[in-house]
């Protein structure tokens, strides 16, 4: 093991969808990289061996073995406990309603150390120290994307509650309004989370409403509608996305505006999904919607976009294997 | 100057109706306090004469000098800058939608150090260090009187954001909703405030709805619906009464679990008015109110009343003199 190898860390951000690990250097520097799907059957087991397969194809990009690492970071959903490494109930996740022992399940499959935090949390923390949140002290992050998470940096520091904050989706902006994807009614994510624009435009088209969006799906041989999907049938002009997504910029201005109102941070950052894909002039965009919601409308937020891109929550996730071992 | 002396300290809770200043020993204990009617004209430096007056009374009461005192604290509502001791936009208070310099403005009357804070959340801070919040490590505060005020204690220590951090009342619970005292729509304390259930009682007045609230209004000699008028409608069961405050139930559910649901405090601490008033059984109503909005409804926080009731305001600004010299 030489000194270059033994300052490497592994990150590892869990979504829904896929796993993405990386190797980085002490600099962050991406040495090495893979992703698998997440799978969508059996239990945490299932996902917690497709997570060591996805770490060791990284490794092997990156020249070096798990155990060479100094640690990997899971960014994970659910309620994470951080001393122990447990995650509770991530819904996203098969058969995940439970606590499972994540951290130590992964450790011994890695032959490392492994650290977990909250995936949103993770993102938020990437983007304040090595992103769009180094000028600031204290940030918000709204992950715009299947639902809406957030992430908090107060004085510093990540704020993660009990286990639990940063669910800014789940802010009532509407009460008895919409179903959420949750079961609840009234949440942001109902009006912004992209599986609730989706679920919005299937009922309209059910209604007889015309939309290219599930042709372009259909095109592109998908089986629902992503954030390309969504920017481009707005670039086509459809009148139906481009509603949808007014309604949801309307939406995350009420609700980041309610959270502002609360914590008064110094910048909010626009990631995820549709937050990276549409950029600038939605973080623009976003920041008018918030404005006649502001009690201190004379001082708003900074708000920018993410600058990692996607690889945000697997650097992020990284950054907790960082002077630990 | 003995020892005793010495360590006595004055805070003062600025009110938009009432100015309260206290003299308190090194353990909070009371020593002598003085009450004012907040200047309702005039501009900034009428409110500081009025300011000086009641704390040289309280410390007339505890037999000192104010120039003995180790120092005074002052609750002020507005953005504070606690550093400087200026204060923006008191908007209460007469002519203060500008800054003005209350903190030196009050040191050179009162002739000792004048430490400026939050009016809610020195609340906050006094409940969290000697009253309803002592068990806990993060809280918020939810003052529920006129408007709805928060306060909020994170890792034991005071958020304060910007200084414009709390605005918990200016949350955005229905968009596009009912018009706020703040000319904003949908707020919480659009449907949760004295200020705003007293203007929703008066419209419904004039259709025609029937109401004790304003014979028990002319027969106290109030011009306004106070919380103890509140208390005594719902007490003879007035209809009206019953659902509004049923309504403002709902609304500060709604709101105060959308900023847990941000920030996973472990304690709610409802004070204010109409809190202090209601007392218990309110806490268990809108413990049952946030429940449906909570996303993490499995871990939800303690809900508890304040313990310190209506002087809460001025022990917590006395707390801010404390150590400081």
């Amino acid at each position: 093991m030489t000194a270059t190898t033994s300052a490497a860390r592994g990150g590892v951000d869990l979504g829904g969808t896929k796993i993405e690990a990386i190797v980085v250097d002490s600099r962050s520097t991406v040495l090495g990289s893979a992703r698998r799907p997440t799978p969508t059957t059996g239990g945490p087991g299932d996902v917690a061996a497709a997570i060591v397969e996805a770490m060791r194809e990284a490794c092997h990009f990156a020249g070096i073995e798990s155990s060479s690492l100094r640690g990997v970071g899971i960014g994970s959903p659910g309620v994470v406990d951080s001393t122990t490494g447990a995650v509770t109930g991530a819904r996203n996740l098969p058969g995940w309603s439970g606590t499972f022992e994540l951290g130590s399940t992964l450790a011994n499959g890695l032959g490392t150390k492994v650290f977990v935090g909250n995936d949103v949390q993770v993102a938020t923390d990437a983007e304040f120290h090595l992103g769009a949140g180094r000028p600031y002290k204290s940030v918000l992050g709204v992950f715009w994307g299947t639902g809406v998470g957030g992430g908090l940096i107060l004085d510093r520091k990540p704020w993660v509650g009990r286990g639990g904050a940063g669910e800014i989706g789940h802010m009532v902006i509407v009460k008895d309004g919409a179903r959420c994807t949750c079961g609840r009614r009234g949440c942001m994510e109902a009006y912004a989370g992209r599986a609730a624009m989706e679920a919005r435009a299937r009922k309209q088209v059910d209604k007889g409403r015309k939309t290219d969006l599930f042709h372009l799906m259909e095109e592109r041989g998908r089986n629902r509608l992503t954030s390309s999907i969504w920017a481009h049938a707005l670039e086509r002009g459809d009148k139906l996305a481009t509603q949808l997504i007014d309604e949801a910029v309307e939406a995350l201005g009420a609700g980041v505006a309610s959270a502002v109102n609360v914590l008064d941070v110094e910048a909010v950052i626009i990631g995820g999904g549709l937050g990276v894909r549409f950029g600038e002039l939605y973080a623009t965009r976003i920041a008018r919607a918030m404005q006649p919601h502001l009690f201190h409308d004379e001082n708003p937020p900074d708000v920018v976009i993410a600058a990692l891109g996607d690889l945000g929550g697997a650097i992020g996730a990284a950054l907790l294997a960082r002077g630990k071992r």
